[in-house]
């Protein structure tokens, strides 16, 4: 403790705190980027990621004979440490950097050799006996290593998500169940419709983000195509014959998730079409999600004065200065996340496109963008369903009332009156304040049994059992 | 007619037919650029502003002695023709296309110099007597003459967008005016908040349009700084020394347009920064006419089971399957079109940032753009008002009704009962479902005048006469 | 010819031409959505999707006894003209509509109610006979037969867009080929990095659009699913039991696409998820194209003071300007109708996150939008192929220059020298201007035939065959 | 310390300890809201602002007589040592919430309620000594304090960023100077177009970023208009007389900032309009930033098989696998801040245009948006500015060898020989590999004396002296 050491690269000296265990490289990174105060240290996904794949080098660099099996051993117990949550703090780079990720490889390759070299029993910093680079960095460059690391933690974060996904479509579900006998007025346009059940409505947003889960997988599974072996730009320059296979055999093995080889490793080292596309994906749940709560924040509009057919749970006094104003303060937290998302896949697609030549080098703003949003979305559905689904109750009266009193209901008389006499109908009730019931029996149309047998709303919610037998 | 002429450059020869007043370049042009079918010559004002181009050059390179006079005279007829609304059908190019404008103002050369040759009793082609590079673009490159037709053509299509959103904002202003008095509830976070009138509602979508028009004058104020004169990358090469003056000065005469030189001229020649604004500026525009639609839909929602505080005039039958259904389509397409421009400005973002060194090539795309956009909200704002706007009538019983069923109202109550007693007080009437004025009353707290007279919907709509005297 | 006839709706009556066969309600949109001047009769997919859609549903209702036979064949054969390719231009509204739709299902159901009154030998609006409503639309609403045709339409569009993508494919796999044994540097964040081929390049061009072939075989797999017996909002209100699945399996019989029908219809009439996968999905398409665009203009960058790898074909002079000028302009136009994809792609979100409640009244742009936004694309594909790709070729002799003056290739010494001896090699080489070959001869660190091997590029291609070997 | 309070809202009780400032209702939007772990403490300007819009009511309030003067003057203490800095950890919520900011008004009402306590003899939580809501809240509401403090804050983290802006611009003039002389081949379209300096490529540089100080200066003050008195919806319910205008010069007075009161105080209290000006600039900004990094990458790129025509200072160690490869990686980190910045337009377009009726409650997402962008963008102006602009040099000899071996400087020769002959000699010159010189003396087109003087690159900087003289 207190004491220091020197260390060098190629462009000069530097003194470093002995009690770090990072090196020069993660130095000078660290002050050329002072960007947005978020570290590196915060994405422990990523962080596990990076332990992943250098662990999985060194075993098969050792089994290909360009690794020695002592420092293999120091490596993969560093990189066990760090899977199990120590060091973490090592890694101090600021989530926007230049250098496609180099600085965040080679803090990891500074930091796996600082500590390697501890367990082999050196001190910090004596590189002939492990080298961040010839040694940690064995058979690698960044451009490979660093965006196999960011899909094994996008991989490994995902799962999670779709878990997180899974929680709020349950509580839809849930909630479906307990109010699936609650007639309501369905609308289109924002103009009244024809009837249906808050079963029905909580059922289809349960089935929206079912939907969603299912695509988040596939995207998952894209990101799952690695390019372990590719070095610097693909052709494999530096790596040992087979390494690039084995490699991937030994993460898949380390982390569970089934990585595969890609079959074209120049076009798997520029390419970042799997992050666009998961991005485009979380783009579409953002706005499947936010488009829910905009009908929750809808729904629950009022009391006196709006929709006023379901109650979300107070959670907070909603105003300063309006006493006894609740607010739907879960469903806009929600939106405020989707809208975040939506703007983040804008940048996904700028730093995408901005990929030249054999290298995308704007991955890391993909990386933080990707990682942050996921992770903030998904807190999102936590929040949602514990404190506003759950607590979620209907206005049964008031639903049934808008319904009985509703101009819509006309429709149902569509088969048997035709759409231009049942459309005289309704313009009537509107005009003379009236119910449809009133004016079609007042017309004498129809006998007051079928009037009310069709109009009954609970008749309208499916498909008519048999058309001629109705209309006889 | 029904003979050909040859033509070549230095690709090549080329058959064109006799008739046609575009030569080799833009034919080839034309083989090329085969993508959205939607032609240079649907773009009135860009053409004519590359017509106020060529003859202010023709001018200026005239009366600096580097074009024949006879030449000038026949480009200036030329234009003249165009500029009264003739062969516009000679402009065929795709609006996508490569090469930054070169083919658009290749065409422009070759029209001008086609027409400006039977003027002068030659034949079309006899190029020997007036070139399309050497004469109507003497002094000029695609790079100055491209982009100041663009931007005398945006400012003109501005100024006349201007009126198009004062025709919105003084529609709104008169509906205010008649809705003056119209008492309801204000609404935050879609929750009942204090009382307002439908006149204060539409006086502030007035206001807002009303800033939109400043924003947008000062966006085409920075438009009208120009390049000519700049040659092909900013110093002027091929240009004689004081030409860029003396062709701003006559674009300034021509147009009636402010255009002033640019300072930096290099700058200027690959600076997309004035169409990025005027793209964010427009896409501001969008996003508050957005809203406004938004909020014309939500209070017209209904007619019984929404807002239902307005009424939209009716303009089509609504559903093919619901009889008497009506929606509020003018809205809707409003809508729509801004999710356009807010779309668009992303495409000219991406355009911007693309530009590299010394020019930006992206300039086409940018060009449709803009102007496809604001001709569409242009468009838009003329039908909003005739269709709807003017049309729309207010539910008087229905707005007040709410009001003094509100809970909301209990806000005026905190300056003389605090916050706290006038949140039990809110709490009591919503769950026992009665009205402030009755929970309030039955507690005694006040007496029956002073409820009345503080709850009285009308004294909630400005700020307290005098705090002291009302208190005691 | 030059009669008239009179409609009426329950707004009020029309005078219609009597050679038009449209109705009331499509003149009542014709009136309203006057924007943009770009028709529905120019989406030829979707007209025939519409056309798809009313034939079985005649075909359906007919078979369950809801629809007279001799309507059903005449509302079939009318159907079968518009398939054929006639009577689109009966199509005039502006793809800029309120309404969800509805106009343009209102649009086919009268043009194909008045056309198929004419095959029973009626008159047109003789509606007592074959009504739009009541008959073409019978079992439907806007709100499921809008949608399906949409989505009939834009799976067969996307059929033929993997097409002209696979057609770009194939072109840079031949030029891959062809280009085989090029040698080149690769280059990572635009810095000299190691050798590789060109053929390898177009190679990871290829394969890169061929996973995205993949993706969007995949949306358009999402597209196929529909809710045609949704009619209203998914309940099926008014039509027969059993319709739902019959149509759907008339519609996959019909169309031969592999339609399947939504298993939660509430959900599916209004969701929009699918297409913003599409949309997303192209955009990520759109993203990829562009970056390749971006290399082919940066590879051929120069003549004289650029990369100068490639030379495209020329297609035009560049420049009014500049003499002998040529320019990128087929990659130009692609990176142009990418950037209209990317922004279209927020167009289709903000549409689809506006959705409300039973409805997204938005579809109309979203529908725009992808149509327009994948037939630029399309034709974009073909354009690059036949004016750039298939001419491109190689500047054989600069490219292994580069290679050999290059200090990247010192990444081959590292498995023999290590890192930091190979960094100061190459600092030396730089900063004397001098090769890595003779800066490491000078050294005398290895022998030349060592040096030799190892730094003729050819070896630099792969990985090592063995390295122990190697080292000995 | 250690010890507890009992607080209470209208929702029911908890307990607070007591050495903990904030109360009730930022404690349940501190459980509501556990979104992305980054806090309001952070936003220094926003906490300032707050404590500027409190202590402005208080004085405001006390001098209209509805607030007690002790209560006024502990009140303004405890804004004062806000502003000094202190209590900035009292502000713990999550930059992601609901409510549209009512959780940051009623946790800065209640840590200064709390400390105004203190300052005046009494224990936190005795509230009715100086209340959250009724004193500290006093003629305001969340609706009106909440964008006043806002808009405080961003004015004066624009003044600061248009100094970080002005860092960026005036390294770049320094650097044009430096490079004045160094004549170098501009770049249309990434082909060699005609000769420039590096002084006046810089110098566009520096005269782009001066434009955007100017746009950001006149989005600073659209924002500087607020609506401090509109209290819940613009209507100034329970706000005296006179209180907006006071509240307003106490504010100007405190703050320095040349804040106005809206004309139109309802529509001030929905309307976004400034920050989606703001954000639109912001990204314009971005986009020209991005665009220089772009440039600087490319003119940099080599070291031998690039433009190579300046040199980027070394900053870090390239890459873990190319020994002595750097990387742009300034220039770099600056263009993902940009891409960051405009993903962050959009999230503050959606969240614009999602306003309803009397309030946008999506505000807290565009302040945390445009507080994090714009620190981000100014942290990389000077990161940009030190580490990377100031240490550029050129590479002089190759700037002037690629002038010379230019094609491009034929363009010259246009007003002598005409633009087809000058295409010819172009054509020439690089079909036979031979400079422009050697062609059109060979050609005899012109005397040697004639073609040094016209084709002398320093010739071509600026338009002709006169062109008869030179002609003659």
């Amino acid at each position: 403790m207190g004491g220091v050491r020197i260390e060098h690269d190629f462009l000069g000296e530097m003194v470093i705190p002995a009690d770090i265990y990072y090196g020069i490289q993660t130095y000078r990174a660290l002050e050329n980027f002072k960007i947005s105060g978020i570290s590196i240290s915060t994405l422990t996904y990523f962080i596990k990621g990076l332990a992943c794949v250098k662990k999985a080098a060194a075993l098969a660099n050792t089994q290909l004979g360009v690794l020695e099996k002592n420092k293999c051993e120091a490596i993969c117990k560093a990189c066990d440490e760090i899977l199990a949550g120590k060091l973490h703090d090592q890694f101090p780079l600021d989530v926007f950097q230049g250098g496609a990720g180099t600085s965040c490889n080679m803090n990891a390759n500074e930091v796996i050799a600082n500590r390697a070299l501890e367990i082999m029993g050196y001190k910090k910093g004596q590189y002939e006996y492990c080298h961040p680079n010839n040694d940690v960095n064995c058979s690698q460059s960044t451009n490979d290593a660093y965006p196999t690391a960011l899909r094994i933690a996008l991989y490994a974060q995902l799962t999670t998500f779709i878990d997180d996904l899974n929680y709020l479509r349950t509580a839809f579900e849930k909630k479906a169940r307990e109010l699936n006998d609650v007639i309501k007025m369905g609308r289109t346009q924002l103009q009244d419709a024809v009837p249906m059940t808050l079963g029905m409505e909580f059922s289809a947003f349960a089935d929206t983000v079912y939907e969603d889960m299912q695509r988040i997988g596939e995207a998952r599974n894209l990101i799952a195509e690695i390019n372990m072996g590719a070095t610097a730009i693909g052709t494999g320059i530096n790596s040992p014959l087979g390494y690039a296979e084995l490699v991937t055999r030994y993460l898949r093995d380390l982390t569970g998730i089934p990585v595969t080889k890609a079959s074209n490793m120049v076009e798997a080292t520029s390419d970042t079409g799997a992050y666009v596309q998961l991005s485009g994906v979380l783009k579409r749940c953002a706005t499947k999600i936010s488009k829910i709560c905009n009908d929750l924040r809808l729904l629950s509009s009022g009391p006196r004065c709006g929709f006023n057919e379901i109650n979300l749970p107070p959670r907070q006094p909603g105003s300063s200065i309006m006493p006894g104003k609740v607010n739907p303060v879960m469903p806009e937290v929600m939106n405020q996340i989707c809208y975040d998302i939506i703007g983040k896949d804008i940048t996904v697609t700028l730093a995408a496109e901005a990929g030249q030549l054999q290298l995308n080098v704007m991955e890391p703003v993909i990386a933080y963008s990707l990682f942050s949003g996921i992770s903030r979305l998904g807190a999102g559905c936590h929040s949602l369903v514990d404190y506003c689904i759950n607590g979620i109750t209907a206005n049964r009266e008031r639903c049934r009332d808008l319904v009985y009193n509703s101009i819509g209901i006309v429709t149902a008389l569509n088969p048997y009156l035709g759409y231009e006499t049942s459309a005289s109908l309704a313009k009537e009730a509107l005009q003379s304040n009236r119910s449809i019931f009133d004016v079609v029996f007042e017309r004498n149309l129809l006998s007051k049994e079928q009037i009310e047998q069709i109009l009954q709303p609970e008749n309208m919610l499916y498909p008519r059992k048999t058309f001629s037998d109705n209309k006889d």
